[in-house]
């Protein structure tokens, strides 16, 4: 197979897969996690439902492949805010209010699907990158004096993670911007706070 | 049957359920929910596993009893703690105080056992009294001036439940006594944090 040729099956075959996932992105949004079916996604594709097996052996493997995307879609994004952001007081501010905008839109999944999504190795890593970042943040801020000294890094890091997670339950943009602030006071030195 | 007989059998009822529980509870603390078996509840009870299933059908109730009764027995050591304290706001701090250490003991148990007690009825209702009851201590402290009240007190609520989480992958004393502090000051008015 000359080089060119198995290039555009690749290429073809990412652009299939990633129409699957944009399909699901939408059904998910339109109906939630138990409204995603292969012969739905098949259709808003324009592929048939044995090409689509093709692809994905069920429904479970495209939600996973799905959440993995949005997973690795939100860290970048946040990545980029760091990157854009000057102080480093803002960029810890900055982060953490489209970590609590992104999880006040991701909501709370239905049931057993979501555990099943939430117990993939790649949520753990995922995870475990997310608190390593944010952690440099704060080390960042904390040396910058914006940020307490008298509390480990890695203590304020597990506070502010779990307290960004009330998010889940504020989708008024009002009130997540209260949540950050209430957050960022706790992390204030005290002379400052 | 005279009175006094039926009620010996509900008090020999009420024992042999709690011991059965106590047991439970000891096991549990040795070797996590998935070390509890019926036999060996029987065993340590001093009971035969005939006479147990008389009381519970399987494992998993005896796992859910135990777990309720586990909850109810924070929520009571709670309200003794507010019942206790002094100041508005030293209640606030020595509830969220005695629930970071509940929390922290608490720890993540074991995969599905954990997440079968968890979506339990009797689990979420105990959530809503907690935040109920967290609530109002938010409200007194705010009323007395010691927390901020240009955030309202719901919202604190779940910055303070969600945060306290973060007790969980805490076992040290005094790190969870710098979580508290660390919640407090994001609790605490502008001119006076």
């Amino acid at each position: 197979m000359p080089r060119l040729w198995s290039q555009t099956i690749a290429t073809h075959r990412d652009a299939v897969r990633e129409a699957v996932l944009d399909a699901t992105a939408a059904l998910v949004a339109e109906h939630g996690l138990t409204g995603v079916t292969m012969s739905q996604i098949a259709k808003d594709v324009g592929i048939g439902r044995a090409t689509l097996y093709k692809y994905f052996p069920d429904v479970e493997a495209i939600l996973r492949a799905w959440h993995e995307r949005q997973i690795d879609e939100h860290l970048t994004q946040l990545l980029q805010i760091r990157d854009q952001t000057e102080s480093a007081a803002r960029r810890l501010e900055a982060v953490l209010a489209a970590y609590a905008e992104a999880t006040s839109h991701h909501g709370r999944h239905d049931g057993d699907l979501a555990g099943m999504l939430h117990s993939g190795e790649h949520v753990a890593a995922a995870h475990k990158r997310l608190r390593e970042f944010v952690q440099e943040l704060v080390v960042d801020a904390a040396a910058a004096g914006a940020v307490r000294q008298d509390v480990p890094a890695d203590e304020l890091t597990l506070y502010c993670l779990h307290a960004l997670a009330a998010a889940m339950d504020l989708h008024d943009p009002a009130a997540l911007g209260r949540l950050i602030q209430t957050i960022l006071t706790g992390l204030r030195p005290s002379d400052l706070a």
